[in-house]
């Protein structure tokens, strides 16, 4: 048996989606930017998926921009707020859990003279608002905050943060990395303090290389890729057509389900956790399940190291996550469950297990089987 | 029937690039940072891409970065050398034709405080490399030029350029922007001057938001996008691994056929060249035809608007460009037809037809015969 638990670093791209990106790379070919009908075309299949986006976000569609993915989102949505606002400040405050496609631009925008504060977190992750309101000052130009970290599923009070920090100071723009949120919890900055929210396209059984940010109506930001002035003049570049019309249909699949997924994936959870927990003692590190992100749970399984556990599990078709999967092989400590306060050897045998709703729970009473096989043998081997 | 006259906009995806593409979105569907099985079986996809890409280039695999498109390369090769070498000066040559994609990052540098010097060109669209090598100085950090111009097919001397830029100051980075020129001309930066080059997937009947920069080893040039680490980490973001994977196919294809395929489209052109003369008095822009690369030719067809003789086109299933396709229904005047001298009546009747090698005789007798029947109807129409 195969058993891919490794959702939150990439997803099978659905069927359907596949289909239609599939189609356009022959059919609707065309250059949005052409003034024939080959190109008005393509530019229709451009405009259906932002109207598509924007019902989902409640946003406008013009507020909807296309990306080569969720890093680019956030790489956009930093270094295009701080150019935009230099006169007014260059204070930026983000968390100390941020994925590295924010965590990196904040440390070169550092680098370029920008000062940035990290807010704390507490034993499960979460961020106190009242701790980033208290942070903002009459020279930030912009909070970052994610608002389902990738390791351990917390669901962050972004918009609870967004609020106070509008009331402390109306021009500080507030960001949100949704990359891990969207189609798994409502994500509707449209009817918030909210002005910048990143999405990512294979996250969600999209395409690889797409992903959105969502810039509020009249939020102060610049350009990160100039040329031809496709989108508005606001992201250059011949519109990924395929890739678009497919990001916007599995947003729609992953939206239209999202509760009975959520569900799904939430008892296939319980079951890998009590399973996990009765064979082999392992132990959940974040925060309680029922209030974290369906689709995240990250497990300690004392006295083995989670390379070792990952590549026995792998020898099985069980594919799993050391750390985030998302940081090209780096061998570095988990910068989440650091922050988090675990003890060394907790992080050291952490292991993320992440799902989708395609998962089923003949998979998960496999892995749990194997977790019962292995994990005795891997801690006798561990001991020296 | 129909004709497809706007490769040089947009191509439709070739069968065999599709088929992997669009296996690749399910089946090996892994996020190359991920440690396991599925996640180094898409990894090898990239390898496998980027050492097919350096064949080509005559470079070292380590030298192919893969970006969502040209314009990123471009944005990437301009902002990514002005960021590193900072402290070495603030001077940037490029020429007066340059692409939206280069030209736009350009004028965004200028209002950061760099210097631009704009080096004009001939009747043809050449750039003279002695003005270049002229304008070089002690603080001039890059210089940018395009290898084939976009809207009349010139091919600039690109390595003689480099060469003597080089010559005057080793430490200026030569960019070149290989767009329309990759997979029409031999280009082979590994051999020569050029640090670095730009290509984009979606112009070589490969995908959408796929792209490609050349970077010779030793080039001092900084991320545009931070992240996770990516590619070295000097490319940040979950590899597009069916696109990288399709783009590479796509080099291939295009570069082992190159010779016949500029042969076949060099014999549309001229044929298109003589009959659209002979039958309605068109003139050519640009350079001799046997100078010029073989997909494009520019057009006037005195006393008719460019837009009326597309849309007319556009009617009997004809498709073409009015000035650069790629500037997202700019209707502003064709920056290129300004550059080398045309007066106005030229530069508002120009048309750009541009080919592939699956264009054939027939569509382009076809589209004869539809100039010789509609230029005089659309001439009287013009007369007030």
């Amino acid at each position: 048996m195969e058993a891919y638990f490794d959702n939150a670093a990439t997803t099978r791209v659905y069927p359907e989606v596949q289909a239609v990106v599939d189609r356009m790379m022959t059919e609707d070919f065309g250059n949005p930017s052409s003034l024939h009908r080959v190109g008005i075309d393509a530019e229709q299949c451009v405009k259906e998926a932002q109207a598509a986006i924007a019902r989902i976000l409640r946003a406008d569609p013009k507020e909807v921009y296309f990306t080569s993915g969720g890093t680019e989102s956030n790489n956009w949505a930093l270094f295009g707020t701080a150019r935009a606002a230099k006169r007014r400040g260059k204070h930026i405050i983000i968390s100390s859990i941020e994925h590295a496609a924010v965590a990196s631009p904040a440390r070169a925008l550092e680098e370029m003279g920008f000062e940035v504060t990290r807010i704390g977190v507490d034993g499960q992750g979460y961020v106190d608002p009242q701790a980033v309101a208290d942070a903002v000052r009459e020279d930030t130009i912009l909070v970052s905050m994610m608002a389902v970290n990738n390791e351990i599923g917390t669901i962050e009070p972004v918009k609870e943060i967004a609020e106070l920090v509008k009331k402390k100071n109306p021009d500080t723009v507030m960001h949100v990395d949704a990359i891990q949120a969207f189609g798994k919890i409502p994500v509707r900055p449209g009817r918030s303090s909210i002005d910048l929210l990143s999405v990512s396209g294979h996250k969600i059984h999209g395409p690889k290389g797409t992903g959105i940010l969502y810039i509020k109506e009249g939020t102060k930001i610049m350009p990160l890729i100039f040329g031809g002035g496709q989108q508005n003049d606001m992201r250059s570049g011949t519109d990924n057509v395929p890739g678009i019309a497919g990001l916007a249909l599995a947003a729609q699949m992953v939206c239209g389900a999202m509760t009975e997924n959520a569900m799904r994936m939430d008892h296939l959870r319980k079951l890998l956790a009590d399973g996990a927990e009765e064979a082999c003692g392992a132990v959940i590190n974040g925060p309680e399940l029922s209030d974290a992100a369906p689709h995240i749970i990250n497990l300690s399984f004392p006295g083995i190291r989670s390379e070792v556990l990952l590549h026995a599990l792998e020898d099985k078709g069980i594919y799993v996550s050391a750390g985030s999967a998302c940081s090209s092989h780096r061998h570095s400590e988990s910068a989440t469950l650091t922050a988090i306060g675990l003890p060394k050897e907790r992080i050291d045998s952490a292991v993320r297990f992440s799902f989708c709703e395609q998962n089923t729970p003949e998979q998960v009473i496999y892995a749990i089987g194997v977790l019962k096989e292995l994990v005795p043998q891997l801690r006798r081997f561990t001991r020296r």
